[in-house]
């Protein structure tokens, strides 16, 4: 199990949840659908550790059929925005890094 | 190797790395010593992610006796402010986060 706040952020699907639901509640099929290349367990998993991490919450809907809802808590919602920076960060330099890589990976091959 | 930009932070010691170099070149040893709990292989495999990744840039130094020092890149400086925010929220819910785990595990053994 997760301790620390560092690893909320650690798995790669977290992220992708979080800004999902940032534009309100989702159900688990909406979800699985707009995360491309999530497993159903994975998913499960990301969901029941936000849920224990406080940044969602769960919910039961009572309706014909029920269904189950997720949706950001108030900590969530400032989790979204403490990140965004990063993600815009990620966006901008995405090609400066992989050029960077390209060039190390060039670098370190001469040296062999 | 790693591919995309979110997984720059996706391990646990980068962010360590990179808070540490945002205040002047440091090196290995210094670095080594400043990172509770890092093994020399896994900074030698985070500083080589973030070489690679372009976030930082290591040089040697022609002196007596030889060093290596590494220091930030432009792209490292402005990960640093990105990811501030995102320090920042872990810092301030930590507390709420352990409390809600805690409230978590409860609810699920007394659910089995």
């Amino acid at each position: 199990m997760r301790s620390g706040c560092r690893p909320l952020i650690e798995d790669k699907w977290s992220l992708h949840v979080i800004s999902m639901l940032d534009a309100g509640p989702r159900r688990f099929s909406e979800l699985k659908r707009g995360l491309d290349g999530v497993s159903q367990r994975m998913l499960t998993v990301t969901l029941r550790n936000l849920e224990r991490d406080g940044i969602l919450v769960r919910t039961v809907l009572e309706v014909m059929p029920p269904h189950v809802e997720y949706q950001l808590t108030e900590m969530g919602v400032a989790l979204h925005e403490a990140v965004k920076p990063m993600i815009a960060w990620g966006r901008e330099n995405v090609a400066e890094v992989e050029r960077s890589r390209a060039a190390y990976d060039t670098r370190t091959v001469a040296e062999r």
